[in-house]
């Protein structure tokens, strides 16, 4: 490709209303041009990244088996009425009218649309398992569009669905489609880990994300340093405590007149703040509940609701707190409650002895206390509290917490799509049997914008080779319009096109320097500069785009560098 | 690929409710699955032959210079306001309100998000010609979708638009998208034309379409065998007739009593069709037209309405030929008129001598006439007519009319959106300057349905190589399980493989009188059977899709069919 001949406009001002780097970058590189709040043209510079992405999305799903197919992006409401998905999918789902009235949504996903087509064309377990994907367009309306690709509205997404006649198929077909993603983000050239998420109702290792790390990612995720476990922040466990120290101290009330927090208690008693513990009020159907956190901790509000009878817990009220401990917040604790109460205990508070808590009267809070001796063992002990970067991983590791962009999400759904819209097999004995079900999704658009979030620099993109627009810039300076110069250029264009190397010849006659800030802006991973007096030398200046110096290579040497 | 690892479900039955041929086929093959009305999920099969044609139109418009671009399909109401095409589009524009109730649309096609992309990206005439295109979904919201995919509402649509600084550049480029376009078509092997369309107020040549030749097709189309002159109906035009021959009857009224046509007035005078003229009555806002048309030709109501002063021309009624011309229909003509009326007549019939017409007076009709004598030269003269088949072609050659379907159009649009939305770029003397403008657009889901329509037979599909699915069926019939079948085929499979030809090998251990109906079902070009028998023979059994017998050839002898 000649530069001459293909649309390129990057600009130098960061546009005002970008927020974030890639927003940035991917405005000022000219990649995508907004068409309305969240709907973006990818324009040629975009659009080649986005296809580079998609193919090797598209390989790797070939190669794990997945079959390739379409659907429309226009979905009719009675599918969706056949899950209940038309109403439960909230304000995102865009809904539709046509010409006659009758109701339609631009498909954000595409579950009942394949459920649909499954139950069409499968007939008997002898064409399971399969894996129907495809890689389409997708409409999210996003209350806040923002960021660019990131969360736009319109995007590009790869989402696969396998069908099962039983669990064992899924898990495997669930297992296939782990590692291919972890081929397509590997071969990306991204740094990206697998995190456990959070699976709702289904449980166990049923859901994990892909996430690309990034220190602007909207997510926190725990890895441990003893082995490639990663979950986000919401699932995250640390190993368990150790076990209980004996008492040593007395229980005793201390004065605490104006010291509400554990942070201004533990400064007050010069006590450490692993030593205080934290009680959070909250009501459930069958009661007033306290939990008990460590004053260094943080309570984590999913796993709080997967304690048993607090699945539909909320905060409690100063009025529901004062019935049942009979103080203001502030010195609550579990001892001296003004009713009976439910205390439950994250094992970390279990395991402390001689400990701070509030002595429900304002102004007071009693430390040295130990359980068992002055208050009943906690009736429940169990994981309430989100971990922290240093705790002791359950392989014996440490967990470090870094950000991530969710690029992608491969999810074991069971029977319950299959189920709602009645697509069945008949199995080995000729017995209908409900399909069971996997879903695993990528952001093809979302994937560009995560790449340039994790490699950018103050000049620009950093792209991974497998997703540049063009592996090489080669850039002529020629102000005295030398035919050598261009023939030399011309050369090791086609040089490199023999050898399958995506280059770029840059002969739009810029000045050097703005040249070279459009092909560093564009983040083109190597660029070679080829001039009249390089030419006299026998050399080519080379510069990788994360070098911070250009070096003068011989042909042989260029060419070593750029073809691999 | 290996079919047992593929997704294939064909069915014997023709589906009921599928009125053409190739909506039949595509269904049996299952190549698409109705999602609902006018929108179809392409399944496995299907997408592999709408990939191949979507990679020859890419190929093709990336080899002509053209820029790849992705614009959303969503697109706001705002833009389609800005040339009026918000209303003037009329229904088929799929009107959607987002969660917040701003109002957008599903694009139909993509003039106004291009020209803001273009107004935006274009500054100056350096960057002049460009053409930018997309491979895109689009949505078009038919009143009676049918024809499967030949007239869904959800279709793959590509579209470019050129942009330039005058009407030369324009027409360069114009030519060039048609010289892809044929370059499109010939690859696909298709049997196409190129046709002159009527192209509204650009005239000109501004405007041809491609259409697929098949008898099924809606549209009709003259061609000369004298060149490659081809247009549609609308606009089809004949050689000028010959001069007319002089005078040599008497005018004379004829009884006519009840022959009101001209085929019964001809019969009951015993002369030709063409000696005599039919008169249709019109109105305009200038007054009443008697236009004439040969006995033997229809008019054609666009050439009528280019005629000057007839652009808003409608059928008088019978109150208003009663008073214009004293009689009732059946028996007008242009002698004996009640008022002053103005005649246009076609070139055929003022090229009449001795004719016949109606005589104004129920009952009767006037033979003999000639122009000039007994009645005025006719005030103006134009084709009016549509052709017929054996007509003379300007060429000198004669004209054809065959049936086409429309799977593409080239077209100059000139300035009407740059200039309703403002989009100009600075000339040489640094002057800002309207964009001048071409469309072109590819019905690539449509070209998937037109090549069905004029390639098929009773047995199933006959894709022309391009576009098959697959280009050779490899087949084995090995009941036995034999080794030495299974390695055969695996051998020459990875010998085509090698070559570049994608072949598919047969595996799923059907009979062979269903796989042999299933591989001519869905149209393989090629057909191997490898088997027991054969192999000891040293021979493959070889069929061509549209050879009425197989041959058993050797190893050589296959392989140079195949590999060409």
């Amino acid at each position: 490709m000649r530069l001459s001949r293909f649309h390129l406009r990057t600009t130098k001002e960061t546009p005002a209303d970008a927020e974030i780097v890639s927003h940035q970058l991917m405005l000022r590189a000219g990649m995508v041009r907004k068409l309305a709040s969240g709907l973006y043209t990818w324009s040629p510079l975009g659009l080649r990244v986005l296809r580079k992405v998609e193919a090797v999305v598209r390989e790797e799903m070939n190669r794990a088996g997945a079959i390739e197919l379409l659907m429309p992006t226009i979905q009719p409401r009675e599918l969706w009425e056949e899950t209940g998905r038309w109403q439960k999918f909230g304000p995102q789902l865009l809904k539709i009218r046509d010409r006659k009235e009758a109701e339609f949504c631009y498909s954000p996903t595409a579950e009942e649309a394949i459920t649909d087509f499954a139950r069409q064309e499968l007939a008997s377990y002898k064409q399971l398992p399969v894996n129907f994907y495809q890689i389409q367009t997708k409409f999210r309306d996003e209350i806040r569009p923002r960021f660019g690709v990131m969360r736009a509205r319109e995007f590009l997404m790869k989402d696969a669905y396998s069908f099962h006649l039983g669990d064992e198929g899924l898990v495997a077909e669930y297992n296939n489609m782990h590692a291919a993603y972890t081929r397509i983000f590997t071969r990306l050239g991204l740094d990206f880990r697998a995190v456990l998420a959070d699976s709702g109702a289904i449980g166990g290792d049923a859901s994990q994300e892909f996430h690309v790390l990034a220190d602007s990612g909207e997510d926190a995720i725990a890895f441990s340093t003893g082995s490639d476990y990663a979950a986000n922040l919401e699932t995250a466990q640390a190993a368990l405590p150790a076990a209980r120290i004996a008492a040593s101290e007395a229980m005793r009330k201390v004065d605490t007149p104006t010291q509400k927090t554990c942070e201004e208690v533990a400064a007050l008693l010069g006590i450490e703040l692993a030593r205080t513990a934290k009680s959070i009020a909250v009501m459930t159907g069958a009661g007033f509940v306290l939990a008990l956190v460590r004053g260094d901790h943080t309570v984590n509000e999913i796993k709080l609701g997967k304690v048993e009878g607090l699945a539909d817990y909320r905060m409690a009220t100063e009025a529901e707190i004062l019935e049942h401990l009979g103080s203001e917040p502030g010195f609550l604790g579990p001892i001296n409650a003004k009713k009976t109460i439910r205390v439950v205990a994250d094992r970390e508070v279990a395991a402390l002895a001689d400990f701070v808590v509030g002595a429900n009267e304002a102004g007071f809070h009693i430390a040295g206390v130990n359980w068992g001796r002055d208050l009943p063992e906690p009736e429940t002990v169990a994981d309430l509290r989100n971990v922290v970067a240093g705790d002791r991983a359950q392989d014996g590791g440490e967990l470090r917490i870094v950000r991530g962009i969710e690029v992608g999400h491969v999810f074991q759904l069971g029977r319950k799509y299959a189920e709602a819209m009645g697509a069945t097999v008949l199995d080995e004995n000729g017995k209908a049997t409900v399909l069971s079900m996997g879903c695993y999704g990528i952001g093809v658009s979302r994937i560009v914008a995560a790449a340039i979030e994790q490699n950018h620099d103050a000049a620009g993109i950093i792209w991974p080779e497998p997703m540049a627009p063009w592996t090489v810039a080669i850039c002529t300076i020629n102000p005295k319009g030398d035919a050598a110069v261009n023939e030399a250029a011309q050369q090791l264009f086609d040089t490199l096109q023999a050898a399958g190397i995506d280059a770029v010849l840059d002969d739009r006659g810029l000045r050097p320097g703005q040249m070279f800030a459009d092909i560093e802006l564009i983040g083109i991973p190597h660029r070679v500069v080829i001039s009249e007096r390089g030419l006299a030398a026998g050399t080519f200046e080379y510069r990788a785009r994360r070098a911070s110096e250009a070096e003068n290579l011989g042909r042989e040497e260029l060419l070593a560098k750029l073809i691999r």
